[in-house]
């Protein structure tokens, strides 16, 4: 549904693994838990907006639910949730939402609907990369379920703000999305260079 | 669990049930959704205490699911979901808790716990007197879950913040949340008088 401009180099998956497994799955805990936080803000954000609340509390309990299971998996590896730097990946690509409405609301959508499709193209990098059984599988089980995710965001944008909107201003955030990755530092994040 | 020192006057619930049915299903679906967000809040306020992270985690899925379940109520009655003014309860109530560590989670906790344990009362009494099968079936439905919440807080302030300060401070808490509520204005509102 969404063309990323910027396709991330293969050998990101190898190097990310190798690296920091553990670091990389505390990441994730935490991106799950923004992803959940961030849906839940929309919500309160537009209580004028009904069509968002069912679709978007649905997606945050799926989130919820997959920040829960990175958390079994961090436990049973002996690994502590704790506090973690962000990556500056969604500050640096929020920047780009317009402070006015109806801009704010459809930049908003898609912008989380860009955080989810680049999610989602890490995951599948890991689970291709990853040996460890248990690791690949729990990627895989969340591939699908993410790969949802930003159709859901992007649909909500046709709904909500038409989708001649959409289409207009889609690439302009594809290609911001597109230079925030590659700005981004190399580190074992998911949102990385 | 917890004693509430302040007994809600039986009356409460016919008489909430009688005024405005719509008005009382569309607070409660702000409810959901605001125990919800105060779950994922407690989650990003305090990333360094680990033992919060799964029970909150569930809890507010449930309170998401909850909320989702309310809507569905609303929508097959013709009611759209928007903006409600605040009855000032969770606002008052905050007001006990202390800006200093460690006692700013515990008070953070406990007033929770109320929160939750004065929901699950008014619940009760609207499962009590509804009339309408649908709705009581709705709320005997969600009392259980609700019934257990209070019980994670109090169990998570025990086993984070020690018996012992739970137990010196949660009288306090009860009393400040009798008063909380006496105070409020008669309005078709889970938390009213």
């Amino acid at each position: 549904m969404l063309r990323l401009i910027h396709a991330t180099d293969p050998a990101w998956g190898a190097r990310a693994v190798e690296q920091l497994v553990p670091e990389i799955l505390l990441d994730h805990a935490h991106l799950e838990k923004k992803a959940a936080a961030a849906a839940v803000g929309l919500m309160f954000r537009y209580p004028d907006q009904p069509a968002l609340m069912t679709p978007l509390s649905r997606l945050a309990r799926e989130e919820l639910a997959h920040f829960e299971e990175v958390l079994a998996v961090l436990e049973r590896r002996g690994v502590t949730f704790g506090r973690l730097k962000p990556s500056g990946y969604a500050e640096r690509l929020s920047r780009v939402v317009r402070r006015e409405e109806p801009g704010r609301l459809l930049d908003a959508l898609l912008v989380a609907a860009f955080i989810e499709a680049r999610s989602c193209e890490r995951m599948q990098l890991l689970a291709d990369n990853l040996t460890d059984p248990q690791l690949s599988k729990l990627y895989r089980g969340l591939l699908a379920a993410e790969a949802r995710h930003h159709g859901i965001y992007v649909s909500l944008a046709r709904q909500l703000c038409g989708p001649e909107a959409v289409d207009d201003r889609l690439p302009d955030i594809a290609a911001h999305e597109a230079e925030v990755v590659r700005a981004l530092p190399i580190e074992p994040r998911l949102h990385s260079n």
